[in-house]
């Protein structure tokens, strides 16, 4: 399950896309920073590690929010069980969003936006990744194989039809919601912020002699990665 | 031969990404635009016709700009054989780049943008449209087809590796460059310009009407459009 893979148990240095998130964030000291789908916590203690004043943690899992909770000595990290869609903080509550793979599980990607261009400080910064629409265009979010089960390349239809995708991840069904790339970028202008840096990354070369079944991807991007500012 | 393409013969209407790239742009009266691979030059002569004050466009292919010359009635229009890579223009010559379906052809994209972003006036507006990332990974740029004939889905292999790709298209070998939607969108950001709309147009309903050949374009993307700004 989830909890098993790598990410989940070694935490931010078992990410490939880590390293490149890291990147996109500003300094985060003295900073009011939101998480969006915060699961284990893992961005939230790096952030309050970096001297953020406040951090909160929200996501819909109470599993994930418990062992989040478990880390004791942050006490700077609120968590929160609420819904990311449903997002009910006064304007200019915080100064950093962060959400690490959880838009991609979200159908209202518009109205997200729109509540966190106002909960946001103007000159605030909001950067997310999630999967990118090479991975997540065909339901079946698969590589094609041929008899002898060799990945011959990643399969790409129906990327025009945004919506719901129903797969199977771990053996669970779980429903995600496809975009184009185009709408990952607009719906963020629409809603009145600044691109400030777009990222496709892929495994640190270290990464990949650590975990080879990382190899293939360089083949197709899995992640897209955006940062964006609140005008001043 | 490319000439005798739909939008070639039938100019902007047969382009199945004109009506979104053409609502991208400025209002054009009273502006000087450069048209960046210019062809037959159909985008010179829409910009012309709504009004802009001088319009230059640039191409190497002697052939091309010798038809788009034939079109006469257009003084305010010149045509100048030159490279994209080579542009030499003072700065503050443009109030409007647009370029359409050419940059995928060039090597240094990164000078491209620089020179671009020198040559536009403050306030400017850059537009092109380039084949896109999932078009141009593989060399092959074609559909991965069954025993057959049938189209199965759109094969996605060496993303990650930019550069040059050798590709045959109606019969004669094309260099192109694949570049990452990420390196597109923040080559741009780098040389100083800011993003305003990113587009991944499918064809209008009446277009497909008219070619049924291109169904298979809300399969895949096809082309990425890209509005920026100088700010002012």
């Amino acid at each position: 399950s989830y909890s098993r893979m790598p990410r989940s148990q070694e935490g931010l240095s078992a990410a490939g896309e880590w390293p490149v998130l890291r990147a996109m964030l500003p300094d985060l000291k003295g900073k009011r920073v939101l998480d969006l789908g915060c699961g284990y916590g893992w961005h939230c203690r790096y952030a309050a590690e970096q001297g953020a004043v406040r951090v909160t943690g929200v996501d819909l899992s109470a599993k994930m929010l418990e062992q989040a909770r478990s880390y004791t000595g942050f006490t700077q990290i609120q968590y929160l069980r609420q819904s990311i869609e449903a997002l009910a903080f006064p304007p200019d509550s915080f100064d950093v969003i962060i959400s690490s793979l959880a838009l991609h599980y979200i159908a209202d990607y518009a109205g997200v936006c729109k509540r966190m261009f106002e909960i946001l400080s103007a000159g605030g910064r909001m950067i997310f990744s999630a999967e990118h629409p090479v991975f997540t265009a065909r339901a079946e979010q698969d590589w094609f194989c041929n008899a002898a089960g060799k990945r011959l390349h990643w399969p790409v239809d129906h990327y025009q039809e945004e919506g719901r995708r129903s797969t199977r991840f771990l053996g669970h069904e779980v429903v995600k919601y496809h975009r184009t790339m185009a709408t990952w970028i607009n719906t963020l202008l629409d809603a009145g912020f600044r691109i400030r840096q777009v990222a496709e990354p892929q495994p640190a070369p270290e990464l990949l002699r650590h975990y080879p079944e990382m190899q293939d991807e360089t083949r197709r991007p899995l992640f897209i990665l955006i940062a964006a500012d609140k005008p001043e």
